[in-house]
């Protein structure tokens, strides 16, 4: 079977994925917010799509007494409705393989890259939009409890969605199911190993191999011997009960965290944000920093031709994702940071050690805790460093750096109150539960490489 | 020492709280909202208080496509600061104790009730309504994280709050410590004899013992021997691993309904909402069902005088929440329900088997699952049977029946689609991250009596 992983390397996977990158052209157009087909301006400029559902560009307020006492206004991507983000999973002379797709999306960099095998809002599988029903949708509405390998509720971007979350699924199937074109098996080491590459692997792919956790799934079937240090390293601290602080006393920080501090927000008319201006075919800042809302209208011409208009949100500055890991007690700990975003269905949620912009915008001004550190870390201390794209289907070239950087022996074991070492078994029994775990902190989390 | 649980018996505890309760007078005077004082009537009926802090009546529109397409409005109870719960937890000869507070509130049935420690909101705390600062509250604000036993964020009524949620702490001390009037030292055990007793223990009190994992805390201690059959069978069930369902299945299906169903919550004018009337001293639904907003003048008249005013929440209904348990392959299990209710933050909680209102309300038509197998219960069955307290500082002579029944063997192992059996080991996994066990199934678990 030519379409399965084991018989193909990673850069045969990674070639194929580039010629269909050569094969299809992708057209974004700006447009006027106004010439979107199928979608409003409403009065106050916000924008929704004409079923009423899909999602809209809103204005919010925010205000919060983290650190201090704060209030702003923003857009943001309002979608409360839950997708599913699901991948299916089938063995292959006893090696899971999952069938991954190499998927077009308006704003990524280089128009395809690997995502689920499922990725579709509930507007998408209820036909909003029109169009096909999206394929293998039925294996996931279907599957069967002894199917299910994993089943989660996941948050999105908190600086840019209200409270949105997706349904994570892995389903394991054992009859033989169609692969259609785009399609393809692969082992979790090959989609691991891409991950080592820029812009290969979505956010969407990367969300929910975060969720796996290896050592419970695996660690009986694989050679430690083959491991690399490192790998042996995660397995440890996935397992191991000798974590610096307990799960109980990790809990008992959030619970004060979010009990000390408020996050409150409000809807309000979009035309009337702060420091925000609502022109005929953008949203943006006086100032430009952040990012902005764009209108336009995408074609894609592959096998055959499609077309539509929507919005995209565009980043003003490059980005960072970045933890730090340090041997502690023999035992590999990721230092965590509880960071409140405004779109947070939980005021705060675990984050890694560096999430920020990076570029001119701190100009002068301190940046946050460890930035210089990691950009400035040596090579010998960095585990992993590749750019990885943000959605396509809603970000528009929107990349971030992830690093993974291992701590110096000098390096200080005392964290500031919003900082905490966690070993990787406390990230997984968090993964476990929505909303504690960040989509940032979660792909960084699925870069991890055993071997 | 006299104020110790251990050199007093159950009945002192009750008579000392019946003397309390005889020599405070209460009065509970109900008035027009614009006589109250402090409080502001806006121009829309809704009711705030004039920090702008506390608490607010207001009005909402709910929209949920939950079991079928449907739409409601009703007033809520809206507080977003966090408050705490908490209760100071001391050893004497070996034993633990809890430091409980003989505590008036307006809306109790009978004045005072076994409280925690300390029960104080962030405006209590930040002393927006002028007045001292609590007893006891440095004990928690500065308590170092080995004394803390428990320390979560849990929710309260969903149908009366909009997301509100406490913090719910339980902080061991070393050191002696005042024992100011009004307050006891007493055992769990003593606080669990009270819960079997009608509106002895408040609901306060209640949910914070519910996150006490008894089998993890003292199995070691206790003499499994000198345990009821029941007692051990709890015990059994919290430590097994052989639930019918595995924690991942029950996660699994607790995801889909949370992504199969929408709630949307949205403010409206409170003078607007439908079906309801906003009077000069009451906020009513026309057809007088549910529950109905009154203004008042509490009057306490204890060593001291002290007088305010708040709106207050009456019920017209009497409710019923009931557990049905039964042993499966010799293991006890819960059966629980997911419960959609306005004011949850994650669309649904785990609540006990039945949570409704009783009386005329369903008049004619049926009534909800088990209803009337739980009202119709031998004797022989009944687990648990008492009269609890909602909060009496939001709700005024609210009580609700708790039950705990053993199902009879021909019971049916099969469940609708939104029910769940779940062992007590589950449940309390369940109980230590936010959200997930509603205020009903807590008070219900708290009542579970080991001896």
């Amino acid at each position: 079977m030519s379409s399965v992983g084991d018989h193909c390397s990673v850069d045969s996977i990674a070639s194929w994925i580039e010629t269909r990158n050569r094969e299809v052209s992708v057209e974004v157009e700006r447009i006027p917010f106004r010439a979107m087909d199928k979608w409003e301006v409403m009065p106050d400029n916000s924008l929704r799509h004409s079923s009423g559902m899909f999602f809209s560009i809103e204005g919010i307020r925010v205000r919060t007494d983290y650190p201090t006492p704060t209030e702003w206004e923003q857009p943001i991507i309002n979608q409360p409705e839950i997708g599913y983000l699901g991948i299916l999973a089938k063995e292959f002379d006893g090696v899971l393989h999952f069938l991954m797709q190499a998927k077009i999306e308006p704003g990524n960099v280089n128009n395809v890259q690997l995502s689920p095998t499922l990725q579709a809002t509930k507007s998408n599988y209820t036909r909003v939009h029109g169009g096909k029903n999206a394929a293998y949708l039925e294996y996931f509405r279907n599957a069967k409890s002894e199917q299910i390998i994993l089943d989660q509720l996941q948050s999105e971007q908190g600086a840019r969605f209200l409270r949105k979350r997706n349904r994570n699924m892995i389903v394991k199937v054992d009859a033989d199911i169609p692969v259609y074109e785009d399609f393809r098996w692969m082992t979790l080491g090959q989609i691991k190993e891409l991950m080592q590459r820029d812009n290969c692997v979505n956010m969407d792919t990367r969300t929910v191999i975060a969720g796996i956790d290896f050592a419970e799934q695996s660690v009986s079937e694989v050679d430690m011997a083959e491991m690399s240090n490192f790998g042996r390293g995660m397995i440890e601290s996935a397992l191991t009960q000798k974590g610096v602080k307990s799960l109980r006393e990790v809990l008992s920080w959030l619970t004060s965290l979010k009990s000390r501090y408020d996050l409150i927000v409000e809807k309000v008319p979009l035309n009337q944000i702060e420091e925000w201006e609502c022109k005929d075919d953008e949203i943006v800042r006086y100032d430009k920093k952040y990012f902005r809302v764009l209108g336009v209208r995408v074609h894609i011409d592959n096998r055959e031709v499609v077309s539509w208009c929507q919005p995209l949100v565009q980043p003003m500055q490059q980005g960072i994702c970045a933890f730090i890991v340090k041997k502690i007690g023999g035992i590999y700990h990721y230092l965590v940071q509880a960071k409140l975003e405004c779109g947070n269905r939980d005021v705060f949620e675990l984050a890694p050690t560096v999430q920020c912009l990076t570029g001119s915008i701190f100009n002068g001004a301190p940046r946050p805790p460890y930035t210089n550190y990691v950009l400035n870390a040596g090579k010998e201390q960095i585990i992993y460093d590749a750019l990885q794209s943000e959605e396509g289907g809603r970000f528009y070239h929107e990349q971030n750096r992830n690093m993974i950087v291992e701590a110096d022996e000098d390096f200080p074991l005392e964290l500031p109150p919003t900082y905490q070492w966690m070993t990787l078994g406390q990230i997984n029994e968090f993964m476990r539960y929505s909303n504690y775990i960040n989509i940032q902190a979660r792909s960084l989390i699925a870069a991890i490489k055993y071997k």
